[in-house]
């Protein structure tokens, strides 16, 4: 496997995801739409999940492991909805969720992950 | 070294450990027992994470990265105390301690851990 | 690629470099003048990164992730200056920024990145 580092949408803050090695690094994905609640930002967070994965040439089953940050943690179950909705049980990755202010007011949540290609 | 991805205990929402490529990612790690304090819920994680290492064929002396989020900063030294009690200076990780509310109300610690099989 | 693990400058807390096969882990890495205002800690803190960077033979073109945790949302864009200023933008990283309370009350930024070699 080949140490080069290939880099998906690269701007002057950050790539939306790094491949290197056989592993791809994904940027903390948001919700396309603020004003959807929490479990409509994590299933937009999710579908965004798949585009980024396809496009490395992987899918949801081979995610290693995932942060998620969530705005209040009290609508964390809320967020497992939309989680457990789209996880195959099978592969589910290790994962942590905690509690932290966002880029903006109106996120709620954020999701981090690292996957194999 | 394979890419084949192996899956410790996966439920519908993470998997406790996930081994890819010879690396071990870790689901965050909360104490068994939430009435202990800072300390004694940090050894019980500790305790935890050597039981997961071990799963995977590997041991604390080849934890590559940590990141501690402390429900209470104020708390860290009290962290700290059990951490160095486990700790092997010469085998000490990449390691990041933030503040961040977690799970429930009574979880005052949690560890996430990257480490070589 | 061995999976050899080489720890830079561990003590009983944590390196502040791991490596292993071909990846860097670097330690959250916080600014050593603590007066500084967020656009300064974050430039020193880029400089300690080049610093380590070099240490492992590698460099800012091949951060993989980075994770910022900032103290205050509100001063992410003086964070951004700094960033902007130091990256290349063809070889940013996968990023997620957050908010979080940090090691002393002092800090106002800190972050956490992998490499490649």
């Amino acid at each position: 496997m080949s140490n080069e580092i290939v880099r998906i949408d690269p701007d002057k803050r950050l790539s939306d995801m790094v491949e290197c090695g056989g592993t791809l690094h994904l940027a903390g994905q948001v919700a396309e739409d603020m004003k959807a609640d929490m479990k409509g930002q994590t299933a937009s967070i999710l579908r965004q999940i798949d585009k980024l994965l396809a496009r490395g040439g992987s899918d949801k089953s081979k995610i290693l492991s995932a942060v998620i940050y969530v705005a209040d943690m009290r609508l964390k179950p809320k967020m497992d909805e939309a989680w457990m909705e789209w996880m195959d049980p099978r592969h589910s990755p290790a994962r942590a969720t905690v509690e932290a202010r966002l880029g903006s007011a109106d996120t709620v949540v954020e999701i981090m992950c690292v996957a194999a290609k």
